[in-house]
């Protein structure tokens, strides 16, 4: 089974100080495999491959619930009947197979060549074949949500999101996704090579704990704000999207449609508010 | 058309020292719009839009044939007999579009809902509907390549890449990619919201001014080293690749396995080698 991280060795070298010095030692470094995401309806012989992403191996069920309600696929947990890891006859067992049976209600997927979708290490939303495709609906209408953020909460989230980040600590590069109640309470944090991954296992479990929509919460981001997780915070009814890096401008745009809040650099003692400033408390 | 980054007002918050300072200031966002790439043959009447990225405007004639290329859907420029913005009739010209005529000896891409590809803002080679075609093979032998680097001229490199960075300059947030050769000169260096998009537009460029393969040189990337990044190095050749922060473990089993150098941590006087060590001198 896929591990999270692996221990190997590798070659330091430090050129600092006048002569060249190398040494082995340990390193942890990250887990990446691909997950392959099936999804079909109950009984059907074979559910077709719809997705592959580069993920650290672990939440991957989550992985894949989150993934399917952000790429609008489903609207809650309650519409997979069933979601296991490499239920698949056909493929030796590696356990990197989700394998997702939809509820009898649900439209299966589209599959054809004009509205692909798929995921990546780190990016969902974006990957469809046709600029059309690439907007997703939230059925959620988070500009209604009129929770209250404090900016002197605010500042204190980096270093509480960087205090949970277990896996960054072991391998020194990992991307986070931390969701965290207006009040600045920690609520779930989770991992990955691919900050789009981080974010669709931390909105994958919230979905599976029946926390949707996450009304008066704040999804914090370790990179940048992309219009692609943006976008996922929306579907998940999220109104405060903030990132310790730079937004994008179609992040911006998204934001100011959807009537969320996006904060930038969220860093040392200071923010930029690029959208939805209302939310933010004197 | 889109631009590669955009001027707006932002409230500025700042907590620090006592009271909570408010000012709306003019703040530079990185553009992020998405490029469709369709492929097809000469005298199609409709070249089938075959991938989708969330990229940077810019470069993006590059970009995409740095993309059908590292996605070995090509193998040289050449294979490509035009490809220009927005050629098609049907679509307001937005200047998201690269139509891309393939020469007649070149296979169409595939297609068919099991083995989709396409790109995302970070991510192409991976987004595959299978996992056994997330692999691509490279016409290269980079192994080959006894090119050695000196770890003196390495540690050099980072304050060049940022040093080229204007887009970063502006925005502080854009992943760069730039390309050395062993004795450290910059040939060039791209921006992108994207990091693939931006080793994308690297490796279309060289590929129209027909550098390819990259014997000799090396890929700094201003972010983590993954599959994907490792991969197409790779395709273009390259026989190392190094980044400013961590590696995943697949890329270094990649690197391995193609025999390229990979570097990580490439920050202050010191790196870690995690492949192909016996490229770097004493």
């Amino acid at each position: 089974m896929g591990r999270a991280n692996e221990r190997r060795t590798v070659l330091r070298i430090d050129v600092g100080s006048g002569s060249t010095r190398r040494v082995r030692r340990m390193d942890t470094i990250s887990g990446e495999e691909p997950l392959e995401i099936r999804v079909g309806p109950a009984g059907a012989a074979r559910r077709p491959p719809l997705a592959v992403t580069m993920r650290t191996p672990g939440n991957d069920i989550d992985l894949a619930i989150g993934f399917l309600l952000t790429e609008g696929l489903i609207g809650a947990a309650e519409d997979v009947v069933t979601a296991q890891l490499c239920a698949g006859t056909d493929t030796p067992n590696t356990y990197n197979v989700v394998d997702v049976t939809l509820a009898g209600h649900v439209p299966p997927p589209q599959t054809d060549p004009t509205r692909n979708f798929y995921t990546t290490s780190s990016c969902g939303v974006c990957g469809k074949a046709s600029i059309d495709a690439v907007r997703t609906r939230s059925r959620f209408d988070v500009a209604a949500d009129r929770a209250t953020f404090s900016p002197q909460t605010l500042v204190g989230l980096p270093d509480q999101l960087r205090a949970a980040q277990q896996g960054f600590d072991r391998t020194g590069g990992l991307h986070a996704a931390g969701l965290f109640t207006a009040d600045g309470q920690l609520r779930a944090v989770r991992e990955d090579v691919g900050r789009h991954n981080a974010v669709d296992k931390l909105i994958g479990w919230a979905a599976r704990e029946d926390l949707l929509p996450l009304r008066g919460h704040l999804l914090l981001v370790s990179g940048r704000a992309s219009f692609e997780l943006t976008q996922k915070a929306w579907m998940a009814g999220i109104p405060v999207l903030a990132a310790i890096s730079a937004p994008s401008t179609l992040a911006v745009a998204l934001a100011e449609e959807a009537g969320m809040t996006l904060v930038g650099f969220l860093r040392g003692s200071t923010m930029n508010v690029y959208a939805g400033t209302d939310r933010l408390t004197d």
